[in-house]
């Protein structure tokens, strides 16, 4: 008879808060702070001595912090005897550093993933990694959620007709994200196709399938610093694209990226709550949407050893 | 033929520097910067392949940036052939969490030491670990140098004859490190004897030992707060003490420190370079030693497969 215990770091506590309402339980009691000289101060406040543990931290920025909070308290979980340590990182920090794409460079997703199993993690349930091949980097287990339905609920819910939609690819790595999310819209799909004919000439925009007259979904797993997505928007409107959505899993929204979809072509971004959005990073084009009942159903699935695969796809 | 490269990263660059300059070699060229989302980007812009490796990087404030600086580049210089990966760490970042004092607390230290070795890491060079136990958190070589000869040498400059003196540890967990000192300047050693009576009562603050009339020399090994250390400075006056110098190697000096400090009955407070003092850590009464020698020594022994022992004591 084990117990199912929830805890949040300080990464995105009101999604961590949601989650365990959907689940039907409250949160597990710890602190999470820092001493003087900024190190990482954490109490567990209630015995989870031989409890499935769930911990909920996105590695988001400052990525470093919420990454360190969360590699201490996966140690202090473990050595006060909590049966299983599971990871939930429904945005997984340093992903795009996923291979050497030059001489000397780190891959530091391969890097997280062997000191979160050093901590001791036991399981990660995450959500749209930049490349499923991370999901190899771990040598324990991994769930892998997708959250391109819920965004797709929400586009259905504005009575598109199919015949006026195309759902677009920024860029040639997102393509068979774009393919599933058209399959589910039944919508035929676009690729903007950037190319640089010659070294040192500026890039040429061109796009792959038919655009005009139609509503344009662009999709894409992270927006950073928006430039890939408003540059693609800006060329669907000038091929005759009638308006311009955007959507994405992960709301980064680092720098200039705000302004960007403000000044752009983009009628509305919508997004999802894997990173919280403070203050700053708002913008009344931005629609935000939960995916707390997708992990509540994961974390459940997993703590009953049923299987996570039909939140698969 | 192998070749001994030195590279620095971004906690304590002016110590690298003249570390290298000691052993006579320039520092190897790589840059440490952030991604626009805070993720840490490193470039290595020299060939390291077959080299042995020493990187300098105190973990010091933001000792979460700093200790992720240091996980990706060893990460990156294993990645790219080096021969050894040496780790060149002046000041243990998360040393103080070396123990449970509570129940379900982490043991930072050690959770640090197992993910420096997952990254790669083959080898540690530290000094004054705040217990000497963090060497046996390491499965891979440590060698742990002392920076109290150092201070000792200044404080011999001064002149003092033996019978004026007493060297005094500030708590009980400092006596052996007061005794190292007071040996080398034949002086006898007094110890603050902190003490609560009964809970809830506050502590009594007892001195040990002969301190009237004399010149106090307080050393610890790290002052953060600054809090232990004004007190007792403080009680050593008001206990007869002619005057009080206070000495560390780790001046982390977070929060009220300096502001303690300046206002407290210390004369001089005597520390190294292990951590840089930038400029609102700076006070008239600091005054900073170099270990850069120290350091150069070491890495030329272990580089030459010398003994390091000389350089404990
Ligand atoms: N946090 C980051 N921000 C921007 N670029 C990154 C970041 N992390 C890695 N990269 C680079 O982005 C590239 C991977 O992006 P992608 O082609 O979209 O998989 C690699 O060349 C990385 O060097
Ligand atoms: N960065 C820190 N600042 C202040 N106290 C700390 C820090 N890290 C650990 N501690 C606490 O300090 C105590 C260890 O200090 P000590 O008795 O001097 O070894 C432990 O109880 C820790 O919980």
């Amino acid at each position: 008879n084990n117990k199912l215990k929830i805890f949040s770091l300080n990464s995105n506590e009101p999604l961590a808060k949601e989650v365990a309402e959907e689940i039907g339980i409250p949160l597990g009691e710890c602190s999470v702070t820092r001493f003087s000289d900024g190190e990482v101060q954490i109490n567990i406040e209630e015995s989870i001595r031989g409890c499935d543990v769930y911990v909920i931290q996105s590695t988001s920025n400052p990525v470093n912090e919420h990454l360190m909070e969360l590699l201490i308290m996966i140690d202090a979980l473990k050595r006060a005897s909590a049966r299983t340590v599971n990871v939930v990182k429904p945005y997984y920090g340093y992903a795009r550093q996923d291979r050497k794409a030059r001489s000397r460079e780190p891959i530091t997703a391969k890097l997280v993933a062997n000191i979160l199993e050093t901590a001791g993690a036991t399981r990660v349930i995450a959500i749209d990694l930049h490349a499923p091949q991370i999901q190899g980097f771990f040598d324990i287990p991994i769930d892998h959620l997708v959250a391109e339905p819920i965004l797709t609920e929400y586009f259905k819910g504005k009575g598109f007709s199919k015949d006026e939609l195309v759902i677009v690819s920024p860029d040639h790595g997102g393509v068979t994200r774009a393919r599933k999310m058209a399959d589910r819209m039944k919508a035929p799909i676009a690729i903007i196709d950037k190319r640089r004919p010659r070294p040192n000439v500026s890039e040429v925009m061109n796009i792959v399938g038919q655009v005009e007259g139609r509503t344009a979904i662009l999709i894409d797993d992270i927006i950073d610093t928006a430039g890939t997505i408003t540059i693609a928007a800006n060329a669907l409107i000038e091929s005759g694209a009638k308006e311009v959505y955007a959507c994405c899993t992960h709301p980064v929204l680092s720098g200039p990226a705000i302004e960007r979809i403000d000044n752009s072509k983009i009628k509305e971004l919508v997004v999802t709550n894997t990173i919280e959005l403070s203050g700053e990073k708002s913008s009344p084009k931005i629609k935000q949407l939960s995916i707390a009942k997708l992990l509540a159903d994961a974390i459940i699935r997993v703590f009953e050893k049923k299987s996570v695969s039909t939140l698969f796809d």
